[in-house]
């Protein structure tokens, strides 16, 4: 390497303190001294920037979702006083939604939001990561993930792709759907046509439905034109964003296939580990406060916006009858027992759900369940 | 100021770049480059370091609430690469633990950790960032603070103490209380000696019982020697410890009294305010996870200890019965009624709890409440 292609190398790098002269050392030290008044900056030659990219599985500046990945990269930024800049895609930005995985695995990017769910089909484990139906909500599964066990398992099954994985937001129970057919037992079910993804998708099927895969853009015209009977989508607040509530007449609850998905934020493992301890903790702490403060704001504009939809619409508020919902939840347990079996990390994960589910499950006859009717 | 001084002042102050020599530049920044190697931590010329304590209102290492401030301590040290150092003091280790307010609006330390009604003798409005009666659980508590303006409140309330109050924990759902009297119906309560502090205790009173102050030390044998009937602590977990299943006949549910009891991190404004940026964010964002984190650790944990409590002891586990919920309830709400129009602060705030728990109320019906039967 010659000599001044080596210290514009250094220069580049970062490195330039053994190898330049004492002249340009003392302006080096200077130019950092001129920013020791603002307090924050640490020097420049002792903290290297990192200049991270994420992609996501939501549309730019997605309401709450996409939002929330926004700023958890400024805090980043701010608690790395500049050290850690984020640059935010949203999906199909850089890479489409649903290849942000590979993106991060391939090292191309070092970080990624979503929802583990989508993996499910090259890792059907996954899916226990994001929501399974019945299964935990947000509060559960944060129990389940931090305190029994459950991040582990996370962590070892996306270890052999390189990842890191951080549960990083939560949706809290989102609603049941959108219908254009009454549901007054299960026989209503028969032949429906839904859209519903994953294993919603598939108890669906066990129960007399079939579960159409539609693209975002295209279920308000699929509902209007009757090309599909019923949606799932989120929430009233993102819902009513989409506007489901001009072609559909009514609205049931609760959304027994997802009662608190998890979302996931997830950074390739090499990428982490050249970070300093310092902005190493700064990530796990930032994506533990997002966790809490997605379900937070999904928690305070559900509401608002379900009123909305009521006053702005003739759609019906309607609950799911109690007959349907234990006929969705056996079959629900019947198609998480044969998708688990198929596969033997997904036996061990299920093996530790169902564990600390009949636990929590418990637990929560005497506290959240005793006290609901009474707040 | 002669020069020698001036020097020694500006060495101290960490302002040396305009006043010493360039020899004494070159030293000080090749100092500053042998720490290059270990790249977390920053410069010190330009990173101050601040050593801080934080009192507590729990005994040392007290589980979960007491070992959530020892970590929360150390993530901040590791994200602050050393820059601040926070020593934990359990209650009565440096000051009493209901004496940690004052400390910290004096100045004295920078930083405590409690609930927010223990100061409601001398701010009523605070009781309402701990709990109240019938109030907000966790999740929805979280709502009404970070997305409802519940915060935002909380932060003026403790402005003029010259305090900067952060959520920082929940305990979830509470029990009912150990007694040793069957509670069959309303007509139970009258004459019942229970210790149970605050408004759950003005709330006991007007349905006939009478609030008795016993401290934590003293409860098992009160208990023991009938000089109460029943009391009140926390959950399974730290209920166990205190060994109560021992002394009661009866374990009930739920802690109407306490159904998300919000726990808190105050800091010395002044004290916060010369902080660099990222250090303030970095607290902000610590809490917010802890305060998540609290919450999980309950969750996980409280099942464990009621079946340890069930297995080794002859204790029943009760619900109240519903009539009685709903008499606790209307007493409840004459008791907040009361209590708030006495206090101009506390009505603002009763205000902005009694919107928000509407709307959340209403959603609360088509989500949590909906499915909880199902899980």
């Amino acid at each position: 390497m010659k000599k001044q292609h080596r210290r514009n190398f250094l220069k580049k790098s970062g490195l330039v303190a053994g190898a330049l002269s004492t002249a340009t050392l003392v302006s080096a030290c200077t130019e950092s001294s001129k920013e020791k008044s603002s307090i924050a900056i640490p020097n420049i030659l002792s903290n290297p920037t990192f200049e991270w990219r994420i992609v996501t599985t939501w549309p730019p500046n997605f309401p709450v979702l996409g939002e929330a990945v926004v700023q958890l990269s400024k805090d980043l930024e701010v608690m790395s006083a500049g050290r850690l800049k984020i640059k935010v895609y949203g999906a199909g930005e850089l890479v489409p939604a649903f290849e942000v995985f590979d993106a991060v695995t391939q090292g191309a990017v070092q970080m990624a939001h979503g929802v583990a769910y989508y993996w499910a089909g090259k890792i059907p484990a996954a899916m226990f990561f994001g929501v399974v139906p019945f299964g935990f909500n947000a509060q559960q599964m944060n129990a389940w993930l931090y305190y029994g066990g459950g991040l582990k398992l996370w962590e070892e099954l996306y270890a052999p792709f390189g990842l890191v994985p951080f549960p990083c937001g939560n949706t809290g129970v989102q609603m049941g759907g959108w219908f254009n057919r009454e549901i007054n037992s299960v026989e209503d079910f028969q032949g429906i046509k839904m859209r519903i993804p994953g294993l919603g998708g598939k108890v669906l099927a066990k129960t007399g439905g079939t579960a159409m895969n539609v693209a975002g853009g295209e279920i308000y015209t699929s509902l209007e034109r009757g090309v599909i009977d019923a949606t799932e989508w989120i929430g009233p607040y993102h819902d009513y964003i989409m506007g489901f509530h001009k072609v559909a007449k009514y609205y049931y609850y609760p959304g027994w296939h997802e009662p608190g998905p998890t979302l996931e934020m997830f950074v390739n493992k090499k990428a982490f580990e050249v970070l300093p301890d310092d902005i190493q903790e700064m990530i796990r702490t930032a994506s533990a406060k997002y966790n809490m403060l997605v379900l937070s704001e999904f928690e305070a504009k559900n509401n608002l916006y379900l009123q909305k939809i009521l006053d702005e619409s003739n759609v019906q508020l309607k609950a799911f009858p109690s007959e349907v919902l234990n006929t969705l939840k056996k079959n629900s347990e019947e198609v998480l027992q044969e998708v688990t079996e198929a596969d033997a990390f997904s036996k061990k994960i299920y093996e530790s759900f169902v564990k600390f589910k009949a636990q929590i499950n418990s637990w929560n006859n005497t506290s959240e369940k005793a006290i609901s009717p009474y707040l």
